[in-house]
């Protein structure tokens, strides 16, 4: 299993009139998440898509526990609990300034070779770089 | 039970990189999908709201089936299956212009007593409407 | 000089917890206003990309009158004034329902070459449908 | 005059299928700068939102120079070059990662006190950590 933590501050535009952050925009907060997390392991997500293997998602759940506010610096634990095939699971835990826990997200997401426009397996150095963690 | 079903067109805001609709764009047409829903039923969540009663979502899930893409007309087939108590559960089902299931997905969401700050039952008026449904 | 109105309804994901639309969420708007003001004419977008030629922005400006709400029904009121060359100007005028001007704005368009990648002169088909305007 | 500088950078949601910042996205990255320039005087927007004073937008213009695209790393310089009245006119230029001017934005925006509704002076707090540097 391997984890990581990043952190976002939420934007005005982030929220909505009930001044929460919209539901909606969690999506994001998963995106930069992961892309961190890869990003810790000296892989660039954008790397991987220029050299033909990108990452769309399939699955989405969200649990939303308490509100993100406005200016809140919101820390994004991801975390890959299993290795990853075709498929890659992500785990999201969202705490807010308070160390509470504000929201759970899941995503799964499917290796898509661009060229040969089907799934495909991850490429080489990323499992190269993961495997250890499992 | 009761369903509704409703349009919208992707904007081209709501595409990336990819050419799909971003996958958290999609809780915004589920939003349009419940609201037109309940216009339907001669409800306006606007004025739901502006009596002191809302409705933020507490779990949301979704699939992505195919992509959605720009300038395409998505139906949005808004279901409510089991009768509303303080809690009340949505699916959507988003269909492309050739009748093809893109996306399903379900959101969860609490009446909440805005003055109080608190779960509530749902309005009398609102359920009033529903019940014959059920 | 051509004009076309159509119609948004402002969505939940739009306002900020001023309970106003998002100043950032008009260009979408615009976006709107100007891609059915082409299809008014019997153009598509759409197929102006796929068939190699695309339209960025250039410059966008904006006036804030009065603020949109949530619910509300705008009228995109979309017009192109001079007969546009590499460069194609657009004005938008949104009103709300009582008919009130509450913002006006402005964007220039560029026609590129994608293949080419430089901007070039409007598809023939497009200056045939709309030189009558001017 | 002020001015003041902070990073963001782009996410995948930010991007449109031209694989560019879409356009009306720009709107939020001027808002991270001003916010966090307010930051770097040691005041907050969000107290001020809370203290009674907002700060709407009445005007924004953009000129996009370069595309901003994916994972980049964006730097906002935020500049104040006159002292604010009931008026605020931020100024702000966007770079890449090789420091080529990519955008330059432009808003002004009123002080406006919540409770009387209507254009307020700003905070004096506000105006003795700005009022230096003019």
């Amino acid at each position: 299993m391997y984890s990581h933590s990043t952190k976002i501050r939420v934007r005005y535009s982030e929220t909505d009139q009930m001044a929460f952050v919209y539901y909606g925009n969690y999506a994001q907060y998963y995106e930069v998440g992961r892309v961190e997390m890869l990003r810790s392991l000296g892989m660039s997500y954008s790397s991987m898509e220029k050299s033909g293997v990108m990452l769309p998602v399939l699955e989405l759940s969200s649990k939303f526990i308490k509100p993100a506010l406005y200016d809140q610096e919101i820390t994004i634990k991801t975390t890959v609990k299993d290795k990853p095939a075709m498929r890659i699971h992500f785990v999201y835990e969202l705490f807010n300034e308070d160390g509470e826990l504000i929201n759970v997200g899941k995503t799964t997401l499917v290796f898509f070779d661009m060229v040969k426009k089907r799934p495909c397996h991850p490429p080489q150095d990323f499992m190269e770089r993961l495997v250890s963690y499992f």
